[in-house]
């Protein structure tokens, strides 16, 4: 009669080049998508509309390439993160394909490095995860690193591997959806004037809007995507901690500041890659999350000279209205207010 | 290096006779269906199941009226009511075409009247919206007017132009469903004995029940229909507001009160028409919402034997049960508690 | 004109054999099972991947059979528990036949006993209720008894019948779905490694997660199964009951506790049947649900070597983990913390 109960593995569990299979495949649906906009107010047009999509050479809308990310995301954490003292970051994170409702996802995950800290208790473990369809086809694949605590601080630490990690996807590495034609694109249904050309080096957005986060938004949220930190759920253990409150989960923060920044980037259809990332301060049920975004970089895509890309830093801060751009500060500390700082890349039509 | 993030209109932007066409089409779901009803816990037959929708001349279950309005209206916020004051009302709203999952909707809006406030520092803009299909048929057009704020008080007055609008939906444009055959229609189903005939001028009915609203229900609903109001999401500005509280989108009170009204109409199946509206005052998470209904007629359709018209006054209150139908005294103020006033016509089979 | 509104029927309205059908049939679709997914995260396999399901012989994932048995449910309460002073039990619950997305439900009920209580005041209903799909397959058939007021004390008591029920679903009356063939059941997608032999009688495991409850939760959960009990929507009302607060409808922690379950019964794939049920004490919002389960009965399946069942007993608890298993005591007496005792049978593969 063994324990049935799944304690999630620890820092020792894991060891270098090792392959997890993640439990529990999940076909996305039309309701996801429904829930999706009603949890983050989503406006993107190719996501809204399958006539968008198919004017824009895709068979229908597909899912939001963060919604996708999340379920791909919500199936490692039985695994990698129940364990987890911190989520430390990401990188490497691209998007392959689109995923269309009707689409099963899973999700494996191979471990790329370890180090243990110094004081023994616990340990940075990084993984590599890869989402696959039905087809066998990857649609997302990322880094994370994340501390894990050790279940028996006497084990032995595991050599130290520490990953070669690319501070950005490179142009070269960046995936344009190959049905994307944007020959029929239109501003007007997109929301937005602003076209690549019209986005510079250095120029920083204000999306102006906030949204309150509550308790029952980002508790939907975490279940759509069937992850199952108990962080985001359980507040009879969460008054005890030093928190004291259950914590949102750090996607569905990454999502209202994707949705926000509708408002100076209407345009930007597609998330490409996401570089970096990094949840700097845990967000609460009551917070608002506001957003800006700086254009890291302008990019031409070899061969299309219809769309380009913007690398994007979109800041998210809690109850500060973003029209000052809060950031870190000479010492490289973060404005107080600042929850998520993300690096990723999208793609937007150029005018020709 | 514009700036990027939409301002939205005011008042001064505003011409007579311009049109605007809204963006972010939105493909309508199963999914959004089923929001709908978690939302609102409708149960008005035709809309609940394909198999009676089917025995009543339809491919399959419409969307509910009331959430086909609330897509084709949440479009025409970022250029209507983004700088809006206050919603004033509603007029000659027709229900033209089904609208089914998987159906697109677009919308536009031709501004139909102006009025410039006597204090110079705002206006009414009068707009015709009009929801349109994949197919460009027309599904629903309403008018409304908004008091918008001008951008710069000194900016000239345009020609004040009023619109004749009906009181209510003359008879002979009201769109009677050409698919709808009553002749399968089962009381059984659709969960009440009452027909049109049962129905006299004058009567009124308690809808006995009341909701409750919460912050995360309202903005689901309000981010479904990809309304972008700010005070409908923005706490960490509400708060200092006169009103202290995110306000809740007045579509989702009529919303509320239409699934209330099932309790007495259940057999009022299609929303025919929108003959007017107020939103007397705003209501707040924590309002318990009530309703009763007023027959203001009972019409008898040229050619349909089978189907009568209701032309209905649905007040919704707050903390305050409906049984003494709280209305407008003598001097015309409205009782305390009410803070929707709806003027409607529905459809109903007739016992033949 | 008579008076629309419906008042429920009271305890002399029901009578012996007499036979109910419910109002609004209901298409369930992709929107409720992922409105399902986000209300409790489920995991199980089978209902979460359409993969999953066709690799066991299914045509795609059926819905969970709590979601489909919450909509069965949700249709009697108009006719059979608006005026129920309490839910009183469960007994002979069978899941028939898998219900699917796009499948219409409708539920049936016959009163199959009645006994005025001694005040004279109220009685107990008992009720076979049965769900009906579109092709007129049962999906579901269940006996609940209710307590239900009595309109007038006066009113003279009807003949005392109580039926027999079963203790619990006998082996031979369980259904296994015909179309089950668990030869590809892969462990790794349905992420437990504990099969039907790895269960043994008596064995009680904690399943440790626990989920903190939200209004809006609650609300949307009951309302998406169209179950109108008031006491479940209107704070207005309830504050000035005795328990001040909304009651979350029973059902959803039947839901809660099976979604819990999945830690530590992974594998347990399908509800077959529903044996006793008691809402032990009445759960609300702020309060955090936990659950642990006895193993009562390890059942081989007679001409299915690849399945077994096992007979359960789940208890949930607010504000109480289950590491030590709060039961009755010797008295007979709940722990103070539980909320629900459910015995229900569960299938769940062989290892071969």
């Amino acid at each position: 009669m063994a324990n049935k109960t799944n304690p999630g593995n620890f820092f020792e569990d894991f060891s270098l080049g090792q392959v997890l299979v993640h439990a529990t495949p999940r076909t996305v649906s039309e309701g996801d998508i429904s829930l999706y906009t009603a949890l983050y107010g989503s406006r993107f047009a190719l996501q809204s509309a399958d006539t968008v999509a198919q004017s824009l050479g895709y068979p229908g809308a597909p899912l939001d390439d963060l919604l996708a990310f999340h379920m791909v995301f919500g199936k490692t954490v039985g695994d990698i993160s129940l364990n987890a003292i911190a989520n430390l970051g990401y990188a490497d994170g691209r998007f392959h394909a689109p995923v269309y409702p009707g689409d099963t996802l899973r999700t494996t995950s191979e471990i790329i490095g370890l180090k243990e800290n110094s004081k023994g208790t616990s340990g940075v473990v990084y993984v590599r995860s890869t989402g696959i369809n039905q087809h066998g086809e990857i649609v997302i694949d990322y880094v994370r690193w994340v501390m894990v605590r050790k279940r028996d601080p006497q084990s032995p630490a595991p050599d130290t591997v520490i990953p070669q990690l690319p501070d950005c996807v490179a142009l070269e590495n960046l995936i344009v959806p190959s049905e994307l034609d944007v020959s029929q694109y239109d501003i007007t249904d997109a929301g937005g004037v602003h076209l690549w050309q019209d986005y510079t080096l250095g120029e920083r957005i204000d999306h102006v809007d906030g949204f309150t986060i509550e308790e029952a938004e980002h508790m939907l949220a975490t279940r759509l995507y069937q992850n199952t930190a108990k962080v985001h759920f359980n507040q009879h253990i969460q008054k005890d901690s030093p928190m004291t409150r259950r914590l949102v989960y750090g996607g569905h923060i990454m999502s209202l500041a994707r949705s926000l920044s509708f408002n100076g980037l209407a345009n930007a259809q597609w998330v490409a890659a996401i570089n970096a990332g990094r949840h700097v301060a845990p967000s609460f049920a009551g917070d608002t999350i506001y957003a800006w975004s700086e254009i890291l970089d302008v990019l031409e895509l070899p061969g299309r000279p219809d769309i380009g890309a913007l690398r994007l830093r979109t800041i998210a801060t809690k109850d500060q209205p973003c029209g000052e751009f809060p950031d870190k500060n000479d010492a490289g500390d973060y404005h107080a207010s600042v929850v998520l700082d993300l690096d990723y890349t999208v793609l937007i039509p150029r005018r020709m």
